[in-house]
């Protein structure tokens, strides 16, 4: 499909790694489609590579076969590890494989001063990453106070970007916040969720990235601006996906299906996923099935199922009918030292997590509840079991710091046991959500040695014995094996929590990973203690 | 009008010379243009300040009330004249002025190795305007034989430009041609002149810049692509204005109001003319109403006659009701060396210009017609009053070669004393026209010899008197007078042309202009001699 939006009938010459032109020509190799319908490989313009829980060798496996061919990638978790190392060691590998990942440099590391990360980046990382390792520009912009306000850091870190993109995260900004933001050289945003939201911000000359992810998905909320105002400056994103998501729904074609179910032409959704984000993130050579572009070609037996029957990348053949073609991506694994990111100078005992409750028992408590991240301040009485709380403890795990942060949390439903994990937004310290009654600080123990033991992870503990766990021995944060081994581990360390340890809110392990994420309303945790978001200051677990 | 194509009733708050945001605001200053349609400044996406014959200071005060706030200029007869020094002290005058004057980096200079220009332009002089004086990319590769042959030295041209623009000129190419024209980097053309032509380019992902020059005109034929596929990769362009046209018909917004006369919604035509020749050239902070976007406005009381009220530049009005506000243009003169460029080591007497007449009197002759630049190569028995034939002649006049090319020409009907120009494309060497008869050798000389006394220009002779000059001292290119007095003087020395020479042909001085251009078919004539274009090849006036 060409630039002028019609399917036009032709032959495709293919030189190298790159389209030659149209029409027939002398060829060493020609292949028959006829009757395929081909695009230009897809385009994701913003993506977590962690969200994925997977290795990048293993992300461009899984995803390739569905058409996805580039992506824009924020690997701010990492960053919050391992910092400009982490990134730069991501590149190098992501560098082997026949894919084109776009790495922008992570722009809010620590999230806020309340978090304790492995490093932190400032402007000069920044400059780094952009300057000396090819970082196609600065990753979404979640410090908007700081922006808006005026802050000479940030603003600091948005002019290092120079004529590279600086990409946003300003949900529900609008009006003069929203002006301020963009007056300072933010240029997209992948947060919107109302139609009026996503409006006002395209008529200000912001990139709307419309996010369908595992978790947060807008699409059928946003696409409205699409069918009234067409594509301009319009792109599709999957910000976050789970393995199971890439398993069974696919990837960024899946946000092409779900365009189109909700009404969008073909051709405009295709669009969004092809020329849009590759102008969006100067992806210069991507996008167009054009002379000069590379030759990543998706061809399609039908535009339904929006599956592509064989994927070229770079004028080589890597899948057909949803399979990589054998060793078309190579192992591309970790440096040994992203293996090493739990750093516990002694592990805590159960004492360490034995919370004593303040006189009268009223203290603040985490509330969540299933599919929002918000969380609301609750203030329970936690010596009294109708108030179903539990146990959370945040173990920095960086810095040998010793450190925990001990609170109450409520809503998870754990009656039983422990659960942790090493992925928890931003600094990915060790979270542990434990039963409120005394067989919880053991437990919590044990799930926090068992995760130093395997360098980091998810698990499920009870009595003592571990019932299940993900392996995520690449920063705590990714795992070495294959999509569906991940995914089937998830799968059976949400079935141990729900019935192993009582609980009762979706996705668990999902919710814990956000309750350390210092910039979210309305109260979180860190190693340092309670924060409370809406005063941005750390408060006390006792009520007053 | 922002980026959905509506219109939104909003205030516009601007800080210096910035858009700060949309709606009402505590402000040291506000301007009530309530009622106005407001939309940014529009910015040619190609064009030549030569063709106007004025210098930038006069160029951009005539524009501006146009509501034309920025340009993508190709100097290439600057370049031909002066070559490095003369863009930079283009691009330096340009700096003082409230506009945006973007400078591309002339791409072919010389046209060909017939001519004889100032100065030459290789890679590495591209690559000292690139990086060293800011091009914003290079211009119109003209050379397209050489870029789809894939000299060398061509292609290495096209490598200095980096991530910026590589503007094409490719009439007519198609099919393999046009694919190996792209395949090699070049990006946009605006050469169009049929809507299948247009229509294959845009296919094939290349920026189309529809023209409406003063002689060029293409948009009538060419509008089809916008209303059959919309304003991807479209921008439209003036190319080459002369002062009248700037005067009576305008600049950027003519082309704005034949393209809505022609049919385009009024919304896709601004797109044209600011978003979308913005992008092409990478003017990341110009196109948009925005915030963070330059303050470039333009306030029109009506959309019929795109003629703003009130023209903002940078957050400051410049111009009202058409009219420069006073003091908003300062002058910015070019520097001295510029008005000396018309180096003779002597006068050409009347004998330089007498050619003997071929054995048989059999000799190729020059064919022009009116309304095309393409000349045919002619046969004709110049001993013939019957065949109405003229002298024709190229002057050297950068290195004081004394080298002087002879020739005949057939079409412009002049009878009686010569006309002679140092705008003369694309060496600009000085080109004069005589009658055939006794009277036209010594009436060349005193010609070449007035223009070499004022520096350069255009001037009509009758019996050893001139009749009529426009004075173009800047380079022999350009006037250091006022756009009135530039047309005026322009107007009647087409006059004496034509009553005072017998000259039949529409735009004489236009024809004569394009008669040195080595690489346009049939036959051309350079201080080198005869070309015969078609053989590339230089030729005998006699014919065989």
């Amino acid at each position: 499909m060409p630039g002028t939006r019609e399917w036009v009938t032709t032959d495709l010459a293919i030189a190298d790694s790159t389209i030659a032109g149209w029409g027939p020509r002398e060829a060493r190799e020609t292949v028959d489609l006829s009757g395929a319908a081909l695009t230009p490989g897809f385009v994701d313009a913003h993506m977590h590579l962690e969200s994925t829980k997977l290795w990048v060798d293993e992300f461009v496996g899984a995803v390739l076969p569905h058409g996805t061919t580039a992506v824009a990638a924020d690997p701010h978790e990492i960053a919050n590890v391992f910092g400009v190392p982490g990134v730069v060691a991501l590149a190098q590998a992501a560098s082997k494989l026949p894919f084109t990942f776009g790495i922008c440099a992570p722009s809010c590391v620590p999230a806020s001063h309340f978090e304790s990360p492995g490093a932190e980046l400032g402007s000069l990382e920044l400059a780094e990453l952009l300057d000396e390792h090819d970082a196609i520009g600065i990753a979404e912009f979640m410090d908007f106070p700081g922006v808006t306000s005026g802050n000479p850091e940030v603003l600091a870190k948005i002019a290092t970007a120079g004529h590279k993109r600086v990409d946003g995260h300003a949900p529900g900004l609008s009006g003069r916040q929203l002006d301020a933001y963009l007056a300072a050289g933010v240029e997209s945003d992948h947060e919107c969720t109302e139609l009026e939201e996503a409006e006002e911000k395209r008529r200000k000359g912001m990139w709307i990235f419309i996010r369908e992810g595992s978790a947060s998905r807008n699409l059928a909320a946003l696409i409205g601006t699409v069918l009234l105002h067409g594509t301009d400056r319009v792109a599709l994103c999957t910000d976050d996906r789970e393995p199971e998501t890439l398993l069974h729904s696919g990837h960024a074609n899946d946000c092409v299906r779900l365009a189109v179910a909700a009404g969008a032409r073909v051709e405009d959704a295709l669009v969004m996923v092809k020329s849009n984000p590759a102008e969006s993130h100067h992806f210069d050579h991507l996008g167009w099935l054009a002379p000069a572009y590379q030759a990543d070609v998706l061809c399609f037996d039908n535009l339904s199922s929006f599956e592509p029957a064989r994927v070229f990348q770079a004028g080589k053949l890597v899948a057909i009918n949803g399979a990589i073609m054998p060793g078309a991506v190579p192992t591309a694994g970790p440096p040994q030292w992203m293996r090493s990111s739990v750093h516990l100078e002694t592990l805590p005992g159960p004492s360490a997590f034995d919370l004593v409750p303040p006189l009268g028992g009223r203290a603040h408590v985490i509330g969540i509840e299933s599919r929002s991240l918000t969380t609301r301040d609750l203030v329970l009485d936690v010596t009294d079991p109708a108030s179903e709380v539990a146990r959370i403890a945040v173990v920095e795990r960086h810095r040998r710091t010793g450190r925990i942060g001990l609170g109450y949390a409520h809503g998870f439903g754990l009656t039983h046991g422990a659960i942790a994990s090493t992925v928890a937004h931003d600094a990915h310290n060790c979270m542990a959500v434990g039963a409120i009654d005394s067989s919880g600080p053991p437990d919590m123990a044990v799930a926090v040695a068992r995760l130093a033991e395997i360098g980091g992870g998810q698990v499920a503990v009870r009595d003592g014995h571990v019932l299940a766990e993900v392996r995520l021995p690449i920063g705590g944060l990714m795992s070495d094996r294959s999509i569906k081994e991940v995914s089937e581990e998830m799968r059976v360390l949400a079935d141990a929590a729900l019935n192993g340890l009582g609980v009762t809110i979706d996705a668990p392990f999902m919710q814990l990973s956000f309750l350390g994420l210092s910039v979210l309303p309305e109260l979180r945790i860190t190693d340092k203690g309670l924060v409370d978001v809406m005063k941005f200051a750390l408060t006390d677990v006792a009520a007053t």
